[in-house]
């Protein structure tokens, strides 16, 4: 028990990611007792049949006051009320991370719920989940060799970072770091943005009366394309309104590059287009995802 | 030999289609002999050594005569003048095949350069290929349960049109007809725009200064996004030219929907996108790769 990194972990939200985390650590035996709290009393029951969790809790006051680490691993939507609820429970020494796929809304429902416990409140970003989701779907690598990305506050102490960083590390992660502003700028371009793009293309088929035409001659480049419009729209509404800001950025300039690519077909600009085309294969064919 | 479809077969352009369609042909014993001709006399003799033809041919007169078909599997860019330099050399019964991934414009080079040929000339589109390409990927169940679009002219005789079809169907495939627009309209929307929307994003991103940092952080909904963005860019640039009309009015339609969720996001009208994501996700979730 003496290298523990964390003698007793409370998550709120047992689903794919706060219950692969408590794999994870249990698997290292980095982690004491796990307490979940949730909506739904069948789904913490049964993420303690699976070994998820030691045991659910109920009483905000008993559990939080000694627990090393608060795990908020529910949809951002829910964040912000179980902080305020949360933080006059809270001990001294309690850390609290979120999972948010954004970080400006999280961070700024921490500065305004969470006050007196900010320099305790580590925001991060696994970067994995997909299609499945629920802790039927947990296991102890979804991690592995995952991106996680932290956004540290000025207010946080070196320790309390260096923690949350070691135990993303115990779970295979590799851990860099950003502000709340970069993150969601980055992921605004190579995230956000790819999937209301791919919703789109979906959504303007749907309209046709020819759609099931159409759709019968598509073959895997556009399976693999639009694989990321069968997302839950709930959770993308919630990402887009969060990072509205960024997005349409992102979505001018991607409206600017149609524009020039319209004006190359127009001219019938066969130098120009390909020009595109060598440019962009070229830095996808030189990259690899990590 | 009684029941053969082809006695004799000539490919021009011996790489992964017309390489493929021989073998499969073979492999079903329906066809006598194969002649390949093509630009480089090394490919030709690499495809004589994998068995997928019977030999090269030099001269067209002695070659094309007595030929039950001709199947032009070059880039569309070579067939217009492969067709003027054929045709008086092409017997009365000779069938004529291309396998473009554009129709409109073969079919024209067809009405100008066949033109006392058209009758034999039954244009195709095979719905195989990818990242491969020559005669060393050719493998005879390339066209295994994919789609094969025929879109044949008035002048076709009904003989033609099947015994093309028929030898599309020994090779595996699943065939259908659209007309040429009809194909170049439906291709323009479920392959082409996809195309052109995944190089302008990853050609976007390549022109920024922190395209690493950018691209460091993307994960695998972005690498399926853009998978198609390390497709061949000249063939892309042909195709893109060679739809240019059709691929506009998709362009249109589509940055037109992107001006709509501009708008959604601009208004932070979370039902709007939901609607917009929930549409576009049943569509894509209940749609099967043919």
């Amino acid at each position: 028990m003496g290298n523990q990194l964390f003698r007793k972990v409370v998550i709120f939200g047992v689903g794919l990611i706060g219950g692969s985390f408590a794999l994870a650590l249990q698997r290292k035996n980095a982690v004491g007792e796990i307490i979940g709290f949730g909506r739904s009393s069948q789904t913490l029951e049964q993420a303690r049949q699976l070994g998820i969790i030691t045991r659910s809790g109920s009483d905000f006051e008993a559990e939080l006051g000694d627990a090393d680490l608060v795990f908020l691993a529910t949809p951002v939507g829910q964040m912000a009320d179980i902080m305020a609820r949360i933080e006059s429970c809270l001990g001294p020494h309690t850390l609290v991370m979120d999972a948010g796929s954004t970080k400006g809304d999280v961070v700024e429902y921490a500065y305004r719920n969470l006050t007196a416990h900010i320099d305790r409140f580590v925001p991060a970003h696994p970067i994995a989940g997909g299609e499945q989701s629920g802790a039927v779907a947990a296991r102890a690598d979804l991690f592995h060799e995952k991106k996680v990305v932290l956004t540290p506050l000025p207010e946080n102490s070196a320790d309390a970072v260096a923690r949350i960083r070691l135990a993303w590390q115990l779970c295979g992660a590799r851990v860099s770091e950003l502000t709340p502003k970069q993150h969601d700028e980055v992921f605004a371009a190579v995230s956000h943005l790819p999937h209301v793009l791919s919703f789109a293309l979906v959504h303007n088929l749907a309209q046709r009366e020819n759609r099931d035409l159409l759709m019968s001659f598509a073959a895997s480049g556009f399976r693999d394309f639009t694989r990321i419009a069968a997302s839950s729209p709930e959770m993308w509404r919630d990402i887009c309104l969060a990072n509205r800001d960024a997005l349409l950025v992102e979505l001018h300039q991607y409206m600017q590059e149609l524009t020039a690519l319209n004006h190359a077909l127009l001219e019938m600009d066969g130098a120009r287009l390909e020009e595109i085309f060598r440019i962009a294969r070229s830095v996808r064919s030189n990259w690899m995802p990590q």
